[in-house]
C-alpha cells in the first residue's frame, strides 16, 4: 500500500481519536489493522499511540510486514498478541489511558487488563467509521473487483446448462476469478430451483432440469476489496410467479437505488426497496436491503429499517432486495452503490440486468 | 447432523458446565454453536438452560436450523442476537446466573450486559475442551477430507510445469476440492522458490521455472470437518541446500509423530520437531509444531512450547515442523495426527511422502 494513502489515513483516525478523547488504541480486528498499517497478514494487532504507529506480528509475517508497512514500527511479538501489546504500552512514556476495540473477545481485554489495568477502556467503531468512506483508490479496487465478477459469470454462462450441480458450477465460477488474478471475497452461493429461498443456500449436488431457475450470489476480493454481486436466470420455460417475482425485484432495487444521494437518511433507500415488494402482494425480504463493502464484505453502513443517520459521498454498499417462497424460489438482485453528492453510481456491471429468461 | 450425537455432545457439555457451575451458557462462536446445535448457518447463537438448548436465527436461516437442529428450540430473533438472548433468558425461570464465552465480542458483552445485568460472567473454553476430543463420526470426517485433499493434489501433479503461476496452481488446486464435492478449509497457499520463506505467503503471479520448488499448504471442509496439509516438491534439478532442508524437515516430522501417545505432555512433542532441526544446524521455526484440527482449522490443543496440559486419546491436530531461509527457500510438512491409547494414527494420505525430485 502506497505510504502517502496510509499517511492520510492515520491523519484521519488521528483526528477521530481526539473527537473522542482518546490517547492510544489497540486494534484486534484484521480489516483495521489492514487499513491502518497495510499490512496484510494475520495473527497481528496495531497500537496507535500519541507518536507512532506500532505492528505486532510473528516470526511468520515479519519478512512481509516489513515490506507491507513502511509507515509503521513493525515489532516482532514472541507471546500473545495482548501480552506483546501491553509490554508495548508499558515503555510508551507518551501514552496515558489505552482503549481497545470492542469488537476485541473478552479473553483478549481480560488479557490486556490483568497488564495495563485500570487505564484500559474500550472503543467502538473508530477505524470503521473511517473505513465507511472510501478514497479513490479504494472507489477503484472495488469497481476492479465487480469488474472481475462479471467476466468471471460471463466465462461460466455456457455452463448453464440442464444436468450441472450447484457444487459444479460455484466451483467454475470460483476457478474463473482466480484465473482472472482475483479471490473470493466469501464462499459463493450457487442455488437451484426452490434452493434458493434459503438467502445463505450451500451449494449442493442438485442437478439443474430442463426448466429451472438459478441464483448465484458472490463476490470478488481485488487488491484486497471485496464486490458482492447476486444474479437471477431462468432456464427453459419460466411460469408467470417467477416472472412477477423477477419484476417485482428489480422494481425494488432500482426503487432503493434512485433514493441514494448524499444526505438522504439510510432507513430511506431501505424502505424504498420494501415497499415496492409490499405493493406487489409479495413476502417482504428479513434481511436489510444491503450493506456496506470495502476490506470487508459486510462493513458500515448496514442499509436497514433500524439504520441511523444518513448517506455520505464516498460510501459504498450493496442493495439487495429479494423475495423468498419457500418450497417454491427465490429471487434476489444485488449491485453495488457507490454515494455521491449528486445522487449515485453503479460499481457493477451490466444494470439493470438482461431480461428473462437466459436460453 | 444425527439428533444421537448431538445429544451426547450436549450431555458432556452439560458436565463441564456442572463442573465449572455455569447454570446457562451463551454461546456466540459459530463452531461453537454448530457443534452444539447442528446448525450449520452464521449469525446465530445458542443459549444452554438447565432445561434445553436454544439457537437463535434470523428469517435468512429459519427453514435450514429447522432441518438441521432436531434437538434444539429454535427461535426466530428480529433484533440483535445479545437482545434477543437477553430476552429469552429474562423469560427462563429455570436460569440463575447466566456465563458468556470468552470469545464473544466486548461489544457482544456490553449489549447483553445492559439487560442481563449483575447476573452476567464469562466463561473461557467449555465447549472447545469437549470439542478436543472427536468422535468416531468426527474422525472419519476429517480422515475424509484429507483422502479427498490427497486425491485433488494428486490430480494437478500433472500440471506443476515451468510456466504455470503460483495463482493459476492454486485455482486447479482449489477446482479439483470442489469437484470432489468438498470446499476449501482455508485460503490455499501455494508458493514457489524464495517466496516458500514467508510461512502465510499468498499466491501471486510468479510462474514456476525449470529448476524450482513448490510449496503447497491447502486444506478441505468436508461434512463440516477440517484438514490442513502441506507438501512441498523440487521441480527439475535441487540444490544441496534444498535436499538437505527437506531431509531435516521430514526427520523433525517423523520424529515428533513418534512421540505422539495418550498421556505425553504436549510440549514434549513440540520439542521432539525442533531438536531435530537444530542437530541440522538450521534455523528452527517461529510457528508452533501443530494445532488442533476439527470444526475449525486451529483449535485446541495447540501444538508449542508453552503448551500446558498432556495429549489424549481422540485429540486430531497439524504436525507442521519447518525450515524458512529469507531470499532462498522455504520447505513444511504437515500431515494430521489422531492420539490413540496405544499412540497415533496418520489421518492424512501418503505418508511419509515421496523421495525428491518430482520431476
Amino acid at each position: 500500500m502506497n505510504s502517502k494513502i496510509i499517511k492520510k489515513r492515520i491523519r484521519a483516525i488521528r483526528r477521530r481519536l481526539k473527537k473522542k478523547q482518546i490517547n492510544c488504541l489497540i486494534l484486534t480486528k484484521p480489516a483495521n489493522v489492514t487499513y491502518t498499517t497495510g499490512f496484510l497478514g494475520d495473527d497481528s494487532w496495531a497500537v496507535i499511540s500519541p507518536k507512532a504507529v506500532y505492528l505486532l506480528t510473528d516470526s511468520r509475517y515479519i519478512e512481509q510486514a516489513k515490506n507491507e508497512c513502511p509507515c509503521c514500527k513493525v515489532i516482532q511479538r514472541s507471546s500473545a498478541p495482548a501480552e506483546a501489546a501491553a509490554e508495548l504500552i508499558k515503555k510508551l512514556k507518551s501514552v496515558q489511558t489505552v482503549a481497545v476495540e470492542k469488537s476485541a473477545s473478552l479473553a483478549a481485554f481480560d488479557a490486556l487488563k490483568r497488564q495495563v489495568k485500570g487505564r484500559l477502556k474500550t472503543a467502538a467503531s473508530i477505524i470503521e467509521f473511517v473505513r465507511s468512506i472510501k478514497d479513490n483508490t479504494e472507489i477503484a479496487a472495488i469497481k476492479a473487483a465487480a469488474r472481475i465478477a462479471g467476466q468471471a459469470l460471463s466465462k461460466i454462462r455456457q455452463y448453464i446448462k440442464p444436468g450441472i450441480t450447484e457444487n459444479e458450477l460455484a466451483g467454475m465460477l470460483d476457478f474463473q476469478v482466480r484465473k482472472l488474478g482475483a479471490r473470493n471475497s466469501f464462499d459463493t452461493i450457487v442455488a437451484f430451483g426452490s434452493n434458493a429461498s434459503r438467502p445463505h443456500h450451500q451449494p449442493g449436488s442438485r442437478k439443474l432440469k430442463k426448466n429451472d431457475c438459478v441464483l448465484i450470489d458472490f463476490g470478488v476480493r481485488y487488491k484486497s476489496y471485496c464486490c458482492d454481486l447476486t444474479r437471477c436466470f431462468a432456464v427453459g420455460r419460466t411460469g408467470p410467479l417467477y416472472k412477477k417475482v423477477y419484476n417485482a425485484v428489480q422494481e425494488a432495487q432500482i426503487a432503493a437505488i434512485k433514493t441514494v444521494k448524499a444526505g438522504v437518511e439510510i432507513k430511506a433507500v431501505d424502505a424504498a426497496g420494501r415497499e415496492v415488494i409490499k405493493k406487489n402482494d409479495l413476502p417482504v425480504y428479513g434481511h436489510g436491503t444491503g450493506h456496506g463493502l470495502g476490506l470487508e464484505v459486510h462493513e458500515e453502513p448496514v442499509i436497514a429499517a433500524e439504520s441511523k443517520g444518513k448517506l455520505k459521498a464516498g460510501m459504498v454498499f450493496t442493495i439487495e432486495p429479494g423475495v423468498y417462497i419457500p418450497g417454491k424460489l427465490g429471487v434476489r438482485i444485488e449491485d453495488n452503490i457507490l454515494v455521491t453528492d449528486e445522487g449515485y453510481r453503479i460499481l457493477s456491471p451490466n444494470h439493470p440486468h438482461q431480461p428473462l429468461p437466459l436460453t
